[in-house]
């Protein structure tokens, strides 16, 4: 909406250095509602949630004049019971994102260091700059997950913050129980350790280890976000939670939020959700089938990929991934890229249905051989 | 959820020393889901939105695994054209409550000062506290209107943000638009104007002046937040939005916020609001002449209101406010209070239906003549 560098009116002078920022475009110009590209750049479950969960929504619809519950007691409850972890330790936001930047505001003040993973979730970084805190961002291991001991070693007396990402989004890789215990262990107590679980049914889906029992062991400070957004199929009513390591933690998160933050639909739906696990674990499973198929099909049109557990795939390709994205969306594909330097031949392509594989696999070969 | 004041895991010293926060309870632990108390304490519409709206939002339950529109564009050209400013100078929030936190976010630097009301809307000095800021908070004139004379005065060269309620809550009382221009002039440029107008349609059925007009002659950097919350019926979904002096005070919500804040459904919600105004405006004018009966029956009970336009009613009775919320409560009815200092008499009730009238008034008697 703005192309200025420096807002110049904005009072804090922090913000007003930091660089324009606009958010992901969902539809491109060129497509109108009715043209429906494919989208395969958003990392969004191709399928709705489970009749059930849309059933209940429609139900909360009727009574959207009252505000929603702000304890969010309900699907505290019933998140509760499905984790294992008392509800006093669980925090919802409005979206995961919310919490990320949540995390940074209670961690952080000006001249702080934030370690996190390179390349991952934008919104790291963000958290770091919007409060005055320089990132040091840790380059990935080869297979696409976070390099522990790279981080580790990036830690000094200023660092407040570290977030790790269990799959990392964009390359897909996990970390074992071993790895997320040596953090756990390592991360000194006056740092808060996140780690981004947003796509945790995927890798539990693929054989990975659930990194809370390890963490319950850590002293300091910790939260674990998960989200309704991927394998629940609800991106759209904007649901994440924050497991904690303590109720001083949840109270840290509890100053920094809003009163109302979780909308009373979303509220209903992603409670609705936890009720119907079967549908979400038939969706995780057909997209890992899709995701092997995206993979080795990238690797036949000689493509370098990561090895992802998660509902996307992000290959190295021979042309820069900025011309096989727009060619791609010519074509009625949309597809991101990584914009993280040393990674500009690198799509990430969200796993789709199976006619949205063969269509990208069939454009891409065309591209690729042009 | 937690009752120690000092967070002491946190790393950020200046959230570590702010008071325990607690969200408002919505529902009293004596009340079930099924003993429906009436709900006079939160500012609610007593009405479902209309019918449209609640067909819209059921059609949009049906693509929830899609992100929500990151740029909000259908609603913003809707907010352009019904309040002709241009869509570029439109930012919404997930209830204007974000956008509060959002003011406080981009315009303020520890050590630096905030005006606001008191009493008036916690947000404003929420937002204060967390960036470190110190409140001056300034009393409200004997109408409960912003004392827009003594706010002025308490503006010096740290001030960075000046918080404006019209109407205010929780007095419900409104400034006329030669005040909002003597603030728009002489509030500085170094100094963000924001305007909380969550009761503007109220404030406009009761003849009151738009401030838009006056406001865009300032030259310093404004923003007037409205929502749908209120007169709108949608409390639920969560859908604030601030109408912006410049695309660079935009910009600097943009940078604060997250990349999908506004949740689908909510966004489909609230635009089909604004195509049956005329259902909202039914509401507004029914609500009018319930707050007048609340006022003219909590008058005829001895106490003194404060004249508001808006969808409540702030009065001061004989009684502690704690004991009088309490003694309704226990009849099943909920109302707020003030916690202002030197407001202890004061109970704040929303206007609701004509028979939640007639059932305040009826116990309020009971409980002021026992």
């Amino acid at each position: 909406m703005n192309d200025r560098t420096i807002i110049e009116v904005i009072p804090n002078p922090l913000v007003r250095s930091m660089p324009t920022w606009v958010p992901p475009s969902l539809f491109k110009k060129r497509f109108t509602a009715t043209s429906h590209p494919k989208r395969m750049h958003l990392n969004e479950s191709p399928y709705p949630p489970s009749p059930s969960v849309i059933d209940a929504m429609k139900k909360a619809c009727e009574a959207v004049n009252r505000y929603p519950d702000a304890h969010w007691q309900a699907l505290v409850t019933a998140l509760a019971e499905r984790t294992g972890i008392p509800a006093a330790r669980i925090v919802l936001g409005n979206g995961s994102d919310e919490l990320i930047a949540s995390a940074g505001r209670i961690a952080l003040m000006p001249g702080d260091t934030v370690i996190a993973p390179v390349p991952s979730f934008a919104s790291f970084a963000k958290a770091a700059l919007i409060n005055g805190a320089s990132l040091r961002a840790v380059k990935v291991r080869k297979d696409g997950a976070c390099d522990v001991e790279a981080m580790l070693e990036a830690i000094d007396e200023t660092t407040r913050l570290l977030f790790l990402a269990t799959p990392n989004n964009p390359t897909g890789a996990m970390l074992t129980a071993s790895e997320v215990r040596k953090v756990a262990m390592e991360v000194p107590e006056t740092c808060l350790l996140v780690v981004d679980e947003a796509y945790h049914e995927f890798a539990m889906q693929a054989g990975g280890e659930d990194p809370l029992p390890v963490l319950n062991t850590r002293t300091g400070p910790w939260v674990v976000f998960r989200s309704f957004s991927k394998a629940y199929g609800l991106a759209g009513i904007r649901v994440g939670y924050g497991i904690c390591g303590s109720e001083e933690v949840v109270g840290g998160f509890q100053l920094a939020r809003n009163a109302f933050t979780v909308n009373a639909i979303a509220q209903a739906g992603a409670l609705a959700a936890l009720q119907d696990t079967e549908h979400m674990e038939s969706i995780v499973a057909a997209m890992a089938t899709e995701r092997e198929r995206v993979s080795a099909g990238l690797r036949g049109l000689g493509c370098e990929t990561f090895p992802s557990v998660a509902n996307f795939v992000t290959a190295r390709t021979r042309l820069a991934a900025v011309d096989v994205m727009k060619a791609l969306e010519a074509r009625g594909i949309l597809i991101s890229r990584l914009s993280t330097k040393g990674f500009e031949n690198h799509i990430r392509v969200t796993v789709g249905k199976s006619e949205e594989t063969n269509a990208l696999l069939s454009e891409m070969r065309k591209i690729l051989e042009a």
